[in-house]
């Protein structure tokens, strides 16, 4: 169960977490350093990639020489203007993934069938997604004569997503040092890999949806999901050297850690040097939006976005005519990416398109009202950056700890998809849009987001040539990583002093009592 | 005792940590963010100026309004081209601070009294100094026109070294957001301050001249001060607002803290959101060398700096000579920074002067060889930045942990000034001239430090204007300020469960002893 578990957060991390495409990229000044070298990347598919392709493209817009690696069928990833691509054969057709892509939509089905039927169901979709992740990471650490093509590279650094450590293991192989980008994984795995204490009392857990300020409960609750953390972890599969001690010590690699994150949305905790903070890194407004879009969306009420992501390909009927429901009901104008089977009725404000050019759509048009979204990491992001109030519909994976940070702050509605009604979603909707607080809410947190010395995207460049160039960062590489669990945590020290502690008392105590022994003797003796 | 430890802490600090200076800044493209500003500047005097002077005058040279107040009698603080000064007056005069100053000369002196004769002498001038702090920080304080005035000016915030609380008292009294550039605080209180877990068993506490990688010896040592630290805290005097408590909590106040430290040097550990590195800030080259010095360092041996800080402006004779006697042994031309009285006898390639410029020569002049300095932590950062091996002669304060960090990279060697002799000095200064390791150790080291992605003096004034802008930085501040101290180490929580665990155990053993019995009973029947 546990297994399977973890799975699903695996999973719907791979697959779910935003929507926005990054294809072209802003035109920037070249290399600053001076130095020139040769970068392997070996990405994740889904939302994963965004971020990933982002700074590949931006280092081989610098003059590196970057080489991606990528299974020949994936749901997003493909060839850049600025970098190579090498692709590795895999046991699966397009067929398949189109398959086990759409198939999510049963999990969100209103049906009449039992729990476990449902459970069942669940735990098959997410037995799929485990397997073709697996296969995927097999087909390229078991290809040996494209491994051995990639020794002779050469290569200075490996660019990966540790989620599925198989850029870790590559790297391991080649004897190079690895730049992670991520957003957070499961167990803390990530925060465990870099020695970083997070003290349960103020560090809420992942999936908890606590923020900083806990009560005691919920503190309660915060530190046994710490303690059990672990557990957890220990119960992932062996065999692709996916547990956790294989992990962590394959992150030890690390030389630096991108996290998507940033303080303005995270809650204050402490972080190790090494890892570097680039959330909102693919915020920045590339195009203009297509002129026939612009005008469609121009008028008096504004509109509002709205998408749920990659992962959403397709949704139940029964969600579809309540979000369309609500939307004929305001006066906004409504534009929806969605890649299913368009509703046969849809209303006049709603555009539905199977793309639109959501970080356009929110950052540069001055109708934008709301955004509709599942709080997947990138949108959030984006709505952020671009200060634009939230009605989150968290599907899955860290989604409902982002929509609670962004709630938290007054920036945003959550709704619970399985209930929303177009009761519920209108008050939502009426809510962030006509209630002045969001919007001022967001837009402070936007501009204390936006204010930062050194842009994410270049921040990322930065730091992957700094690792490239100096073959590492091994003095950000904290000590912890030659201690054993008990001596970072002192308890070898703390034994000794306790047992000295107690032999001094011990001694002291037997030592008045002969005394007193003694003494009363003496008196006896008088 | 403590008490008077404390201050020979904060008392060397105060004086001790460098002697360079930075008149004049460069030229720079002005205020990024179009905000301009008010800005309160509460400075301490010696070393501890020089940084918070490059940003008062950086932020004054992009157009914000800077005010500094300083007091009428200084060592070294005094008027600036883009700032204004306002002087307080104090119940000293200048010759009493020079009396101050030079009465460090006994403590080096090797004299024949005996030890507790030395060490009340010690004490006596730590007892100066703490006074005249104490002195200093009321004059300001308890000036209540001043305070008023101040009150009026509107200042959005104040940026200060919490060394001495004045500035954060000051802060606290106008009710505005605080910026603090320190190097760091005795008994960890900035990171007690910051909330920031710092576990013993890789992060070596201030004053052990332990690295990262401690023996279990070391260990237990390092968690010993870890524990005690506190304690020793709590012996500062009360008066001033001066106590632990009191400090810690003013310092939640700080919305950034600017930590004049850098990984390169530092050894890695976990860090607040909240603390923006800002080591090597005095670095920039800013003047050419004047012409006369330059051609006299000519020559093809080079040359060797020697400065032992401010603190220093006097030595005892017998340490003099010893120098000089090793000067004049070595090929090297050396320049040497004293203010005491001349040697009478100064060998031909041994030049000295009342100030040199330190950062200068270290950084522009091709000829450099190796740098003798008492490992402040401003000289550190210039021989590090400028990749020139060190001779470290540590005297007092946190000089001990910056020269044991350059020497545990193999980067220069540490002598012991009281015992320092002819022979000892001139192997120190033929190994790190002459053994090519110590250059290629400082010029690796130099690199990674000089490899950032903005510059130190750049970054501080970003984060000063960002929290005059948004009034402060409050995102950034850790949620544990609202948790007594078993809170934020889970020990309530502990005692919980550790409860529920033993109340299960104790009634599962009970329930097992029952049926246990009966089932004896029954066999007992049968």
């Amino acid at each position: 169960f546990f297994n399977n578990c973890f799975f699903v957060i695996i999973i719907l991390y791979y697959i779910g977490s935003s929507c926005s495409k990054t294809d072209t990229i802003p035109e920037k000044s070249g290399s600053s350093s001076g130095f020139l070298g040769n970068l392997l990347v070996v990405p994740m598919d889904g939302s994963h990639w965004v971020g990933i392709k982002a700074i590949a493209q931006e280092m081989g817009r610098r003059g590196h020489r970057v080489t991606v690696v990528i299974p020949e069928i994936s749901i997003r990833m493909g060839p850049g203007k600025y970098y190579d691509t090498i692709t590795y054969p895999v046991p699966y057709d397009r067929d398949y993934m189109d398959f086990v892509m759409t198939s999510h939509k049963d999990i969100l089905e209103k049906s009449s069938q039992p729990f476990m039927e449902k459970m069942k169901k669940m735990f098959s979709q997410i037995q799929k997604i485990t397997n073709l992740l697996h296969t995927t990471a097999e087909s390229l650490l078991f290809n040996a004569s494209l491994i051995s093509h990639l020794a002779q590279q050469n290569f200075d650094a490996v660019l990966t997503d540790p989620m599925v450590p198989t850029g870790l293991i590559v790297a391991h192989k080649l004897g190079i040092p690895t730049i992670n980008l991520l957003r957070g994984v499961p167990c803390s795995l990530d925060m465990k890999a870099s020695g970083c204490p997070s003290p349960p009392s103020f560090v809420p857990r992942f999936f908890t949806g606590y923020t900083d300020r806990m009560n005691f409960k919920e503190r309660v609750i915060n530190t046994l999901v710490a303690l059990l953390e672990p557990l957890f972890c220990r119960l992932m599969p062996k065999d692709l050297g996916n547990n956790e001690e294989m992990c962590v010590k394959l992150e030890f690699s690390c030389d630096s850690v991108h996290t998507r994150i940033d303080f303005t949305l995270e809650f204050p905790r402490p972080l190790m040097p090494n890892v570097i903070l680039v959330g909102g890194i693919n915020c920045k407004v590339r195009n203009p939006l297509p002129e026939d879009l612009a005008s469609w969306l121009s008028g008096e009420h504004g509109f509002v976005v709205f998408t749920l992501g990659t992962m959403v390909s397709e949704m139940p009927d029964y969600i579809t005519s309540t979000f369309l429901d609500a939307f004929s009901q305001i006066p906004q104008k409504v534009i929806w990416r969605y890649t299913g089977k368009f509703p046969s009725r849809i209303p006049d404000n709603v555009k539905i398109m199977k793309w639109v050019p959501q970080n356009d759509l929110l950052g540069t048009h001055p109708g934008v009202r709301a955004f509709i979204t599942h709080a997947g990491s990138h949108g959030t992001f984006e709505g952020l950056c671009h200060g634009v109030p939230m009605v989150l519909v968290p599907l899955a994976a860290e989604q409902p700890d982002n929509a609670q940070k962004i709630a938290s702050r007054g920036a945003g509605i959550v709704l619970d998809i399985t209930s929303v009604t177009t009761e519920t979603l209108l008050k939502g909707l009426n809510e962030v849009i006509n209630d002045p607080r969001y919007k001022e809410n967001i837009q402070k947190l936007s501009a204390l987001h936006n204010d930062r010395p050194i842009d994410p995207l270049d921040l990322s460049v930065f730091w992957t040539e700094f690792v490239m160039q100096h073959k590492g960062a091994k003095h950000l590489r904290p000590a912890f990583h030659d201690l054993y669990w008990f001596q970072y945590y002192s308890l070898d020290v703390m034994a000794v002093l306790a047992t000295v502690l107690l032999v001094f008392v011990a001694l002291t105590f037997k030592c008045l009592k002969l005394c007193l022994r003694k003494l009363s003797r003496k008196k006896k003796q008088e």
